[in-house]
């Protein structure tokens, strides 16, 4: 019981934010101690976000508490801002915002338009994508937390990509429900009007979106190589959570059976408690409200293409699961602790 | 082709004044030749709303055209300050807003907190419901345009309580998509964004909702009384367009007939273009996009009631399609001119 | 561990059935021993209802393990035929469907027009709401769990009625998502195709739903009366989940206010832990998941009316977790063991 | 009024039938002179399909009038059988179905796996997609209609393809509002059930999909090559109605910049009624209940790939307005004759 560590949750009021402290409260040794918000500091946490009603505690404008680990889901460039003194002063980090994605300060500002605000700091950052790179977060200090387009899309293409399946060169089709856009987003855009969202279909970030580069860097390191083709195409639809890729890409040798490439899959992912390998395509309603990725590989025989479909929930495994995921590593917990719970279906 | 009426709509990018470009766009009689807007004054109209594609007009802060008719679209208040001065200088016009729907300024003050901006116009306004008042909107230069929430509401219960089957004491259960709350409100409440409408209903205006008058006050004329007892509950639930109210009201004679009752509605609305009573129980989206109002009346033998249920599209019967007629009979046109579109179903 | 109780449950496959397995998998206490199904008869419960993926057990028609607790969900009539052998061995077993609710054969007979399959049971059942009835079932073997409208709407009701603050005669106008219309329903009735359930809302069972005689049942109960007025009439609306009712019902004191009914419904349910009165109006999103009711009662003073509004996951607190909640207390368990989940949001 | 064409329309109330009863009960050039169904013969057509309230004709089984000209919405196979000795007999017919779509019977029955009811008639059908075939449309007897998924597809690459700017290599991803599965898909399937589609999103047709050799042949065609590589992903996402086509092609020249694009794509478009190419991305709700097919072309620098987004209503453009567009080419009427309306938004 002593040992309980003490979290802080900088910007709970998000739909990330939110999402972390409803995963949080059935975990069996952490306790949360303090929460932040920006518009909502001041008044209880249940009054903001009223699904939370039993933590009752204040939202105030910064980590207040003595806390052991925190995490941030505020946006970017504000959460490296708000995590560079708790980092550096010792406490253990989860950056769920894109501040610590790209390794290089030059890189982030090519993909964000802004000046890095820590850039001491990203020499410490491990990516927190266990599936790829556990030993290395059990021992971090800092976490940049996967975007939610780039766990679905790297999850998809990984095993392929390490085994020389396929070529560096992938398009990605994206399809994402709407809580992605975060919630602050209403007040700019009336797309997020549920009258507009609502049967309709966009793509978006046609000329540029900041997770291309973090998707490329990713399967660059994976292919061993300086650099990946990706093509990267993100749309939103008519739902709430949920994120899933399809994703092509060609073979290396374009006999490669449907057989071969699902038992290079299988192995792959043997043993991960999270994301699995399905014997059909699933569909994202599969992991709502779970913190699985379900990853579905065949291959179109007629153009010699892998195609790879993934689903995830955006807010859990692409963003609050994960990030729990990656504290469990950090803290020497088991690692599903506190992300047993089955999807909600339907 | 002289006598082509010359129209003018202000605020045309809400989601009324852009129904009722879509809706006049295809009217032979007529032609669209100013539409003003807010932020969006400036632009032309497709590059503001792109559905309008092929109705290539400036969107400008006043209506600059001389034009022979008018209507309004702005927020309650905004509304009767832009219309009484073209309404003064002899524009005919149908008022889209709430600003002359309820006969007395005070009135208007309880219902909205605001004092009337053009209270001199009052007794020129005739309430625009054409199946209980048709003759008096012929002659009319001024319509105060029902609200979406009353249009179903006194269309579910006018024949019930002109005729005297029921007392003048009602409950109104109404269910309303959200594109009822208007395009603007996306900016001032999250709980539009479409991740918190969707999967969800609530329950608004309980403690009092300025249509509750106006139902009353209809309500009351229409039984030869000088009030009503109207209990009125509005909810918003995750779709774009409807609205479906369900209307309960103590029988006069408890042992009136199911067959009764509608042999009643029958007779009432006999002849109506756009009000019909159904066989069966209707559903919204049997209405979507038409101008029709579709009613089924019935008896709860149980405990002596009668129970209507009524729906709509609360954009076209609701708003701009209501105004439509309201025009045609104004300008002493065929009334169902411009309206004959079938609802768009699935 | 020796103790851990060894769980059936008939009809796994339809919505209830399966969201029991979801809860049941993680209670510390019981273990799922025996799973059935119809149609999926022979298959492996992955395979048939894929998000259940670490339940592996063989679905078969009858319950074949020698289980200490049962629940069924099968359809009415079906449901108490496969319990009464059961029952009558000594198995304890909450009924998910309605063929224990009516306490009588013969308005058992009225309500679903089917003669009652084991009519000897009908004395040892209780109706499963604790709110009202705690004490009773802990002591039973055979519970009726309550419909998911009934749930809602005693629930909203229950304080009003019992304590004198209203007359007995009720307006419930309830709106449930459409899974509650049950898995099975999609073969014979097109208007469960997503095509024309979204966008769409429609009232149903206007001329009598089996709910209304539970409903009235309870209340008269609650009333200390024989008989109670209530008006029912439910509506299906464009989400997956939860339920929304909407209550009126005459004060006796038309003069009694808010704050005094607010007073008593807290009263009533002070300790309750699934059941919260709410300082403002309830959304069903608040519960998604969670076995949470919200009722947040208000008082029409212009017409002398109580207006409660209740929300709940129809599938949670309207079947299975509803269920678990009962079996806890019927095994002497922590009545919210297994059910601490909050609300999955937005 | 003596020359207006006598209209049949075969299986009228699957949801391309109805769509097509609505369109043409306002084009004032045909009349809907008969209109066949299976389940629903022997009801009145505002019967079976309550939103067609007002054309009160009989569902016969088969085609009864002397009709002048005939549209079949059966399923593939049923449809070529039933149109044969209408053809035969000099009736003009637009197939919705895709049984004269692929040109030759092996093809047909490669991608359908049945064998072509009518092989004597595959000579004399036109592929109906004005945008490329609008000369031999007119002259046609017998149109098959496009496919939903290639309407879309074609119009997005056939400008690059025709003019060389990509190479006969594409990647076609492409998200569908479930109306398209049909209406009838429901009874066989719960996946199509609100409560399974909604909050859901799915690939299917990852082993093949009869759309692939369509859209194969035609762009095939339009380059001037026997064959062309095409990966085609249909995904089905919680909406009714609307597709989104997302394609990928390697560019010739892979420094062609965007504006070159552009341009070459205004140029091919240029004066098409219904396909516009936008200056931005456009959304499925632009179209929604009208005839456009929005297109909108980019370039992917970094790979040296076209992408072009395209949307539609597949039930307007990709089946019924498409059809009756391809009628008013072989009836020589004005191409947009019944056409004419706006997209219904929000």
């Amino acid at each position: 019981m002593t040992a309980v560590t003490k979290i802080g949750i900088i910007n709970v009021t998000g739909y990330a934010g939110s999402e972390l402290a409803r995963i949080l409260r059935n975990h069996p040794e952490v306790t949360i101690a303090s929460v932040t918000g920006r518009s909502a500091a001041g008044q209880r946490l249940p009054e903001a976000v009223p699904h939370l009603w039993d933590i009752d505690l204040p939202i105030t404008s910064t980590v207040e508490e003595s806390v052991d680990f925190v995490f941030s889901s505020l946006p970017s460039g504000a959460s490296a801002e708000a995590l560079a003194p708790l980092v550096d002063g010792g406490v253990k980090a989860v950056d769920i915002a894109a501040d610590f994605r790209i390794r290089s300060a030059e890189g982030f500002k090519a993909a964000y338009k802004i000046d890095h605000p820590a850039p001491h700091l990203l020499k410490r950052a491990v990516y927190g994508l266990p599936e790829i790179n556990r030993s290395r977060i059990s021992g971090a200090s800092l976490i940049a937390n996967p975007g939610c387009y780039p766990e679905a899309s790297i999850l998809a293409l990984a095993p392929a990509v390490q085994t020389g399946l396929v070529e560096l060169d992938a398009i990605i089709d994206a399809k994402s429900g709407i809580s992605g856009a975060g919630r602050g987003s209403i007040t700019s855009n009336p797309m997020y009007h549920f009258a507009e969202s609502n049967e309709n279909v966009l793509a978006y970030g046609l000329e540029g979106h900041g997770h291309q580069p973090e998707i490329a860097q990713e399967l660059a390191s994976l292919g061993g190589s300086d650099s990946a083709k990706v093509t990267f195409v993100p749309h939103l639809i008519p739902m709430t959570r949920g994120i899933f890729a399809t994703c092509y890409a060609p073979l290396t040798d374009p006999s490669t059976t449907r057989e071969a490439v699902q038992a290079t899959y299988q192995e792959f992912y043997a043993g991960e408690p999270f994301t699995h390998v399905t014997a059909s395509p699933p569909r994202t309603k599969q992991t709502t409200g779970s913190n699985l990725c379900l990853v579905y590989p065949t291959v179109d025989p007629r153009t010699g293409r892998l195609i790879v479909v993934s689903c995830l929930d955006n807010l859990v495994k692409g963003a609050a699961g994960q990030a729990v995921q990656n504290m469990n590593l950090m803290l020497g917990l088991p690692e599903t602790m506190g992300l047993e719970s089955l999807a909600l279906w339907p």
